[in-house]
């Protein structure tokens, strides 16, 4: 039985999120679906692993963790020897990716969450899209893009010339959108698109898209 | 001069929060007000400093940074021998505290935030409440404050028996929602209020406070 196992279903973005990062690092792992139409999420045994209901929820022999960013550093962390080096070791590096996880969390997030609702997810559920909350937050992410595209002018990567957990934090959403109409605010973006399709290319995220729902 | 310097307004949350932390560090900086009202932060040079035109931007010698909890953490892990200890020492904890401090951004935050803007800086500035979004936040922040307040039931602070950054990150917000109607919400958990009182006590956040947007 493996020591690490991840609570969740594999539709959704915070799932996916930690998914990567153990296929990066290559971890073994126990992948235990959480019944989310059947409401398991809202109800214990769920709630004490995430008071919050929300998944995933994680856990590493004795430590038990949730929010998919604190678990995805947790592991780039406490595996820095294993995989893809997904920090940066040195003292100018590391504040650089967390700056650009913040970025993602702050600035991108927010507008790639709701458009990803409402372009993505609401359409397989039956529920109308909003098309005032669409446009409005297509301008939000048009916006984060244009600086996203002059940084990566600079850099392959978001923090560096070397990919980290700066750019593996953004898949799950980006994967989503890019079967929507806002792919377009990627693909008019040269360096952004170029980023798009590298990230998107990586092994460890064909990994993500093959795990199914089921033990 | 001083190595550490950040640019940004005294009355904003996100300087604040950066502001507490070298206090908490008892480290000397420099502080350079940006005239939010002349549009500074939407101009260069501010821009080369932070390219989504939002404050503070932070320098330590030739790193430069910006999103206040990158900040935040950089600082405490830098200087992790001066002042009071942010981060927590060991292999467990660390998690644990990063676990807090995402609920902060991913929870408590977007509700915080909002409310704070609708019921703190709008009627500042002269700007109308939308009561219909207060209602909502405040609805959104009773479910977080629900889950903090049986947290807090088990550890003194957010993330263990010891202040952290996880507390920290919420002293901005807090500080503006206790001046409002929201207060209630804290008042009426016990073990959210005592909290609240603690951290708001705290000498560094006096000196926040204190501290005047001139040079
Ligand atoms: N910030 C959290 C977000 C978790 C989250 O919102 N999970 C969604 C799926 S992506 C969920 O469980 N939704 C169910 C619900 O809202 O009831 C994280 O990154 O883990
Ligand atoms: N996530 C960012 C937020 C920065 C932010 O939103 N700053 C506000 C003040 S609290 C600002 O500069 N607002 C000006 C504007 O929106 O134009 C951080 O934590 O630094």
């Amino acid at each position: 039985m493996a020591a690490i196992k991840v609570y969740g279903s594999t539709f959704t973005t915070a799932t996916r999120r930690v998914l990567a990062t153990l296929y990066e690092k290559e971890l073994e792992f126990e992948f235990i679906p959480v019944d989310m139409r059947a409401g398991e999420h809202k109800k214990e045994p769920f709630l004490s692993m995430n008071p919050f209901g929300l998944v995933p929820a994680f856990e590493d022999g004795d430590l038990k963790l949730f929010e998919s960013r604190a678990i995805s550093k947790y592991i780039a962390y406490k595996y820095a020897d294993k995989g893809t080096q997904l920090t940066g070791g040195d003292c100018k590096k590391t504040p650089v990716i967390s700056l650009w996880m913040e970025v993602e969390a702050h600035q991108f997030d927010p507008a790639a969450s709701n458009l990803t609702w409402e372009l993505a997810i609401k359409p397989l559920i039956g529920m109308e899209t909003d098309s005032a909350a669409v446009e409005e937050n297509e301008a939000r992410l048009a916006k984060v893009l244009d600086v996203y595209e002059s940084r990566l002018a600079q850099s392959k990567y978001m923090a560096s010339d070397c990919f980290s957990l700066a750019d593996l934090h953004h898949l799950p959403t980006i994967h989503y959108l890019i079967g929507t109409q806002s792919k377009k605010l990627f693909d008019s973006r040269p360096h952004v698109s170029a980023w798009v399709a590298d990230i998107t290319a990586r092994p460890s995220w064909s990994k993500v898209l093959a795990t199914q729902n089921k033990q």
